[in-house]
C-alpha cells in the first residue's frame, strides 16, 4: 500500500515535498482530552529546524506548525489532528541543474523510474524535509506517553565514537551543544570535524544512539510487530538511515549465551541489560535503547559526473544549502518515531486485556 | 494490531505454538496460475528442520506441511492457501521445569506479563518453531518471484568472520557444508567452533548475510514503507535478531560522502554499490544486499538461577534439545522474509504504476 | 488487498473451498484468558449445518471443527486461534457438469475472469461453505463479549413477511422451528412455502432481522468505520445478501424529523429508537437492530439454457444438494458476523480511551 | 482502528471539525501521470456546496480546495495529496445553545461519552461538513477511472418516489433541477414538497440511486471484500444513511430463483441485471447500481425538550443554517465514495493478476 502512513491505532500520514505549499500531516487515533503543550511542539521543531547552527545547512525555514483540527479548547478531541508546516524558502532555482540529471546516491534517479517524473525541487518528496511532520507527531506522542522518558544523543561522527555505555553518560548535557553530544569533550571534537568536513565541501556519517526508559511492560505484538521490529522499520524509514541494533546489537553475535543472558532479580527486572529492554519482541521494563547508523550526506559541494535522463554523461556539482553531517539535527526525529511507535503500541496493549 | 499477519497484498498470516497441535498459517494475496513446486517448499522446511546435522538441535520434526486450501490442479487459484505442519514430536515432559519459572533472556516473564498467563510448552508462540511457517509462505514468494535470485549464507559465527565481499564468494557453496558459510575453509573452522560451544552446553551468535539479485527497479514506498524499513522490520521479527543493515550499513558511518556516492553508468547501474541495491527506499537494480545479526541461543545446558512466578529465586538449568548456534538453521528464514518483502512490494508497484 | 480477513484487532482471515480439503481460519487478536466454551461453538456451527432439517440442503457434513492453536487449559492464550473444519462429503462428481460451463447469477464467470481458472467443485471459494468459518470465529466473539446479547431470526421468507416490531415478539421461541421465526404461526407458514417451493424445483428469497441487546455506549469509529457501516459490510460480505438497512432504515425515507428524532429521556436513553442503537457512527446503550435481505439462492433444479467458457450456448441443470430456501441458515451467520463487528469495536474502544 | 482513513491502496484520510480553522485531507495511493482537471474538482464541491440553491442551507462557504502537494506541472507526482479547504463561515455563536444540551438522533451524546468532550459547534466533527474532503478526493479518482462513469441522482423524497428503473431516465437531466431528480416532472413536485416542508421547519428523508457503467469485470476482493459490501460501507458511512440495496435489493427478496437469475448471453453479458452488475462480490461488466436511503435531518426548526450534560431536563429550538431534505446536496458525496471505491479495487486488481 502506499506508504505514507505509520502506526495503526496511533497513527500518522504525512504529505508534502521539499519546494512544495507546504507539509503536514493528519494524525489519527490520538485519544481525547490530552491538554497540548504547543510551545513544546515547536521547540522539538527547532531541534530539527536547517539554520539552527554553524555546522547544519543554513536554509533558513520558520517550521511554524499550523493545526486545522482535532484540538478544542487546547485539548485533543478524539479527533483527527491536521497540521500543515508552510515551505516559506522555496529557492527552487538552486535546483534547476538536477531536473535534467541525476544525483548520486540520491533518489532521483529510481523516483523517476518509480513514477515517471518528479518533482526534482531540492528532492521533492524524498528531501528529509518531510520529516518536519514526524516531529510533529512524535511530539504530540511523547505527550501522551507521560512518564516514558525519550532521549537520543550523537554517540559517533565519523571515527569519533564515544565509547561509553550510556548509563555511564549525563544525558542532562544533550542539549548543552550543537552536536548533541553528552559528552562535552567528544562534543567539541565532532564540532570541529564537521566544520573541518564542511570546509572540504564534503559530508560524514554518524551514530546515533536512543534511550527510553519507564516503558511499561507488555508493548510489542509478537510474532511480526515485535516492538524491536517496529523501532527499526520507523529507524530505517528516516532519510540515509543504513542499520539499526538494539541491546548488545551486532556486538552480541560474538558473546556466548552464558554470558549474554539477563539474569533476573527477585521483582522481575534483570541485573545485566543485553536484551535491551526486549524480550521476545515484547518490552520488560529495562531501559530500552538502541543505536542508528546514518551514511554520510549524498549532496556534496564538489564537482562530480553523473547521467542525465538520456543517460547521457553530465558534470554537475553540489548546490543549494545542505548539512555537512546529518546526525545533530536528526536527533529529534529519532526520538519522534520512537514515541510513535511507544504510543502505537500501548494503545494496542490497552486493546488485548482482557 | 495482533502483530500474526506480514504483508499487505502478499499477506501471510501464521498460527502455532511449538507443542500445541499443529503450526501453520493462511497466505492471502497469492496471484492466481502458479504452478507450485512442492517439493521446492519441502526442501526449504528440510533446510530449517531440526536435526539435520551435528551442530543443530537433536530435536526429530519430519515438517511436512499439509496444504489445505488454494491449489487447484496443482497451480494457485488467487484465493488464500491454508496450510499447517502438524506437530509429532512433543516432549511436553521436556519443559515441566520451566512452567513456573522463566528462564533468563526468553519471552517467558514478558508473556506472563502481558497475557497472564503462557503455554509454556517448549515457549509456546515465542518459540523459533513459528518459523517453519514462514518458511513455507516464503517458498512460495520465492515461486512467485521468478528470475529473482534470493541467497543467504553465513558470514560469522562468534569472532569467525568472513572477511569477504560477497562478490567474492562462490555462493553455489553455500550448501556444501552445514554451516551454510560459501567458504569451504572458515565454513570448517565455524564447525568447529560450534561443535566445542556446544559440547560446553553454550551457545554462540552469528551473522546471516543475505543478497537478492535482479530485483527489478522501483520496488518500495516511501516514505515510510521504504524497502530496506521492510526489510529491516522482517529480519527483525525473527527470533534471536538484534540487529540489521544494508549497504554499507554501520560501516557507511565513517565515510565521506566524496566517497560513499555511488557514481552512475550511463545505463543507470552504478560503478559501486554502498547503497545496497536501495535509494531513497527504492529498489534500483542493483543487488540488494544485508546483514542480520543473531544473539547467541538463550537456552544453555548449564545450572543457573533464576526466579519463579512468585518472584521466588530458584536453580534451574536447560533442557530439552537446543540449538548451539541458530544461525545455520536461520538462513532459510531469512531467505523466506526476504522473498515476503519483495513479493508484497512487487504486488504494490503493479498497482500503482498508471 | 486480498479480502479474506475481517477486522482490524479481533481479526478473522479465512481460507477454503467447498470442496477443498478443509475450510477454517486463524483467529487473530481474541484476549487471552477466555475459557471457551467449545460446545457453544459446535451449536452455532451445528445451527447452520446442512442436512438439519427438510427445508434445508440435505448434504451431509459433521462440520466438527478442529483447533490448532491458541487454547491452552481450555483458556485462549491471546496468540492466534488456527482451527479447520475438515470437508468429508466432497461428491465432486456432482459438479462435473459446470467445470466448462457458468450456472447463472452465481460467480463461477467472474472467477474465471478475475483468476484465469477456478477450482470450480460446488462453486470452490465463492461458495457459502466458507461462512462456517466465519460461524467459529464468531462463536468465539459472542463469548468474548459477554453481556451482549445477539439474537437473528427469519422475518420474511418471499411475501410472507413477519408484520411485527421485534420488541412485540418472543425471541425465546426462535430456535423453537426450522425456519428459526418467532412468530410460531408464520413459521409454519414460512416452512409449508419453502417446501412448496422446494418441490417446484426452485428458491426463494428472504429477510433476517438481527438485534443486539447490552451493547455499551461508544462503540464505532467515524468518520467511515461507523458501527453501522461496519455492520453494513459485514452482511453484505454474506453469499446472497443484497440490501441492509438499520434502525428506520429505508421506511425512514417517508418521515419528517419532528417524527423520526428520538427524543432524551433524562438518563440518556430514548423514547422511541427510529435511530436502531446507533447515533453519528457509534453505539448509545439502546437496542442495535437491522434487517438484512437474501435473494433466492441462484442454483434451480430446473433445467436452462447457459454459456460455456468458449461462449457457446449449453443446456444445463441443477444439480447437487441446495437450499430452496437460505434464511434458515443464515441466521447464526449474521449473528457471527455481528459478534465479529461489536467484539472489534470494543478492543478499539478501549485503545483510545485516555 | 481510528476510523478516518478510507481504501487500502487509494486511501483516503480527512481531517476536520465544522467550525475549525479548516478540514481536509490526505490522498495516498493516487497513481501518478494524472494530468488533474481542478476545475472539475470544483464543479463537484459547489453541486455539494451550501446555499446553492433555495432547497438546501444558506450557510455560505466558497468550499475552495488548496492543494499543498502531490501535484506538480498539472499532474499527479505518485506522492500523497495533502488538501484543506478553510472554514471562513464560522458562526459558532450559532451553537451557543448546544454546548450543553443534546440533539435529539445527532452525535452530541454519544462524542460526549465516547471522548469525554466535544467540540460543539455545528456538531464539530460528526458534522456533514467532512463530506467535502470526500468530495475532492472522489472527484481525483473519478479522473483516475477514465472511462468508467459515475451518475447518481435522487429517486425519492419522502413519499414522492421515482417509480421508473433508471434505463428509463434521461441521466443528463439530472443537473438540470435543483433537487437533482432525472425526471423534470417529478423534481418539480420534489422541489415544491422541500420548500413545504422547509416552511414547517421541519425535514424529510430521502433516497438517491447510483448507476455507474463501463466498470470493468473482475472489480472486488472476496470474501469479506465485496465490491457490494465495500459500496455498502462507503455509502452508510455518508451521515445520514439508513440503508443500502443494490441490484434488486430488497425486492429481490420476493422473487423465485427461476426469475432473479440473470441468463447469459453469449458474450458474457446478461439478459437481464437483477445481480446489480455484481456476482459474487466481484464486477461483471454489466451496470452496477444501487439505492441509498438517508434519514430526515436531524436539526428542526422548532422548540423540543431534551436533556443537558446533568441529564436535566431542558428546552431547546433548532438554530444555525440548515437543510430541510440532504439528499439535493448528497448526490455528489454518494458519486464521490461510489468513485474512491472503484478506484481502490482497480489497484488491487492490477496487483493481484499475474
Amino acid at each position: 500500500m502506499a506508504g505514507n502512513s505509520f502506526g495503526n491505532l496511533f497513527k500518522v500520514s504525512t504529505f508534502g515535498e521539499s519546494h512544495g505549499k507546504a507539509i503536514g500531516g493528519v494524525i489519527d487515533g490520538c485519544p481525547s482530552g490530552i491538554t497540548l503543550d504547543l510551545a513544546a511542539i515547536q521547540k522539538d521543531l527547532d531541534r530539527r529546524k536547517p539554520g539552527q547552527s554553524a555546522i547544519v545547512t543554513q536554509r533558513k525555514e520558520p517550521d511554524e506548525v499550523e493545526f486545522f483540527s482535532g484540538i478544542f479548547e487546547g485539548k485533543t478531541t478524539g479527533t483527527p489532528i491536521g497540521f500543515a508546516i508552510h515551505n516559506t524558502n522555496q529557492k527552487s532555482k538552486d535546483y534547476g541543474h538536477i531536473k535534467d540529471s541525476y544525483r548520486p546516491s540520491h533518489a532521483d534517479y529510481v523516483y523517476d523510474q518509480k513514477y515517471g517524473f518528479r518533482d526534482y525541487r531540492g528532492g521533492g518528496r524524498s528531501s528529509a524535509r518531510e520529516t518536519a511532520s514526524r516531529v510533529v507527531a512524535g511530539a504530540i506522542a511523547k505527550q501522551f506517553l507521560k512518564g516514558i522518558e525519550i532521549q537520543a544523543f550523537v554517540s559517533q561522527v565519523g571515527n569519533l565514537k564515544l565509547n561509553k555505555d550510556y548509563r555511564e553518560l549525563d544525558l542532562s548535557q544533550i542539549e548543552n551543544n550543537i552536536v548533541r553530544c553528552p559528552d562535552q569533550v567528544v562534543a567539541s571534537q565532532m564540532e570541529d570535524y564537521i566544520k573541518a568536513i564542511k570546509k572540504e565541501g564534503d559530508t560524514i556519517g554518524g551514530v546515533i544512539t536512543c534511550v527510553a526508559k519507564n516503558v511499561p511492560i507488555g508493548l510489542g505484538e509478537p510474532v511480526f510487530d515485535k516492538l524491536h521490529a517496529e523501532l527499526g522499520k520507523a529507524m530505517l524509514s528516516i532519510n540515509a538511515v543504513k542499520g539499526f541494533e538494539y541491546g548488545s546489537g551486532f556486538d552480541g553475535v560474538i558473546m556466548k549465551g552464558s554470558e549474554h543472558n539477563d539474569q533476573f532479580n527477585t521483582d522481575g527486572t534483570t541485573k545485566t541489560n543485553y536484551s535491551g529492554g526486549i524480550q521476545g519482541g515484547i518490552s520488560n521494563g529495562m531501559d530500552i535503547y538502541f543505536n542508528v547508523a546514518f551514511k554520510p550526506v549524498a549532496t556534496v559541494i564538489q564537482g562530480y559526473e553523473t547521467i542525465d535522463r538520456q543517460g547521457n554523461k553530465v558534470q554537475a556539482q553540489g548546490k543549494g544549502r545542505h548539512d555537512p553531517c546529518v546526525v545533530p539535527r536528526a536527533v529529534p526525529i529519532v526520538e519522534a518515531m520512537t514515541a510513535l511507535v511507544l504510543a502505537d503500541f500501548t494503545l494496542i496493549n490497552r486493546a488485548i486485556k482482557l
